[in-house]
């Protein structure tokens, strides 16, 4: 009978799930909508548990043994007590959920999103010829993950690797934790918007202003990156800022891990090569003791949509693995 | 037969040697004076030759069995190769150490100094009841150290924890490394000094001055903490500058690692009490998800100049018992 893993990758509006085998296969996937800012923690943790009873029914149908669950949170985790401290986009605070999942009598983990991610790609994905990876997932803000010798680094409770909360510029921009100048201030899609609106006030010329429909409003992540495509200069402006700081904080990685690779994620990253040149070729320009330090590559992640389903279950694996050593 | 280690700590003036026991005691150890600048390598691996023997000599005389070396370098090692890359202040580069030492039959490691200091702390030191501990090295530079799960975290080739080149202000101050606005060149007593006698050109009024004599050239990282405490506003100013730029780095290492404990070393870390609570006070009022996030201890190391012999002694320690597990 063959093992297998359910991994969960949670959000505000719907939950992920997939049963994975141990060469990190998906053999059965579903979505369930869900809308956690208004039913509540009641309801989310409902639709988790009915998501895990089709898949641990599927399972058993099929002859599969199902070994344990691990989730991926959009939030602030406590992975030894396995509680969610604080997801303000699940509208969650202080929920313990290995506790309210005991009925099911399977081990039961969980980790921030950008961490499960990271340890998906550096098994399965991107990275995995590799065993020392830093994953950034580049969206609203900017999440980070880190796997050192194979092994997922999360710092004390599962609250470490917050890269996007790593100021970079001190007094900079207001960032929502309270810091100021944080990373993700100036590397998520919300900060590439920000700078793409500044430059088409500043630029009358910007091609980036029929591209929107001369309305601020329809900007989006897109709109510097087509336009820069197409020779708009101002465009090209707000995408080299943007490369530029993406690549500070990327050198940041570098000098602070010294991976094997980086790789980024998230809604950004799938300008794939246009982007990542642009970053190899500022770090390389840059790299501290690039002389004598070994090269990080600079990758696309691979899994996309299941990085988080996969990911999942590869938690679930260690920490299956982990109580069976003890 | 007690196992002894010998801890070397490497400098480019004296080479400071110890004898180590498991229990990170030290049974015996001295200092050879050294020029490795002007004698170059030959003079400077004769000298740490000529060092072990001594302790060796004396180990056998005495009953000990040396089961391991480890040495600390001020620069860039390859751990696994066991070479020095590059060493500025040796004036080394690519010099492999463990074929040189190949001769003495026993296992040869190396690292950073600062990581062999943070160790060295972790084991025997101020965090020796910790096992996640992030040290900084305050000196000249910045240097850093990072112990994970009572291990040393290094990166690749142990190329990684280079914390002092993290930027924190992209397009600030240029560093030695060729990046700008490195946390070094805001948290090093270099940066301190440059603070210092920007301060004192700009207020005419300052008690620095008379401090240092109504001289630039008298300044040293004293001058400002000094004058601080005797009231001197201006030496406040300094202070208070000093504090802001290492505590952002400070709170960077808590959301990337969140360790245990951040451990304060080298000549600035001597004010001890006096920086460590205005430190505190500026974390805790801008700490990342402070509510619900384990707080990070700040302190001073303990073992000060012993530091580098103790955490050598360590690696070595470390490094014997990996070989035996293979």
């Amino acid at each position: 009978m063959e093992n297998l893993y359910i991994g969960l990758d949670v959000g505000g509006m719907s939950i992920k799930a997939g049963l994975v085998t141990e060469n990190g296969s998906i053999v059965y996937k579903s979505t369930r909508k869900t809308n956690a800012l208004e039913g509540g923690p009641g309801v989310l943790l409902q639709d988790m548990k009915e998501l895990i009873r089709e898949h641990t029914k599927y399972a058993k149908a099929h002859g599969y043994a199902v070994k344990g669950i691990g989730f991926g949170i959009p939030g602030v985790v406590n992975n030894e007590k396995g509680t969610i401290d604080y997801a303000c986009n699940l509208g969650v605070e202080n929920l313990n959920l290995r506790s309210y999942l005991s009925d099911l009598h399977l081990p039961i983990c969980l980790s921030n999103d950008a961490s499960v991610a990271c340890l998906g790609e550096e098994r399965f994905g991107a990275a995995k010829e590799y065993d020392n990876v830093v994953m950034l997932t580049l969206g609203t803000g900017v999440g980070g993950g880190v796997v050192i010798d194979d092994k997922l680094f999360e710092g004390v409770e599962g609250k470490g690797t917050e890269l996007g909360h790593m100021t970079i510029v001190v007094d900079g921009e207001q960032c929502s934790c309270g810091r100021k100048g944080c990373f993700e201030t100036y590397a998520s899609a919300s900060a590439l918007l920000r700078m793409t609106k500044s430059e088409m006030i500043k630029n009358r010329h910007s091609m980036m202003r029929d591209y929107s429909n001369r309305s601020l409003e329809e900007v989006n992540g897109l709109t510097s990156f087509e336009c820069a495509k197409k020779g708009d200069v101002s465009a090209q402006i707000v995408i080299d800022t943007y490369v530029k700081y993406l690549s500070e904080g990327i050198l940041n990685m570098c000098n602070i891990f010294r991976p094997q690779v980086i790789l980024l994620g998230g809604g950004i990253s799938n300008q794939g090569d246009y982007l990542v040149d642009k970053v190899v070729k500022y770090c390389e320009e840059r790299n501290y003791g690039y002389k004598n330090t070994p090269k990080v590559e600079i990758r696309v992640a691979t899994l996309k949509n299941d990085a988080g389903i996969v990911g999942a279950a590869c938690l679930a694996m260690d920490y299956v693995k982990e109580l069976e050593n003890k």
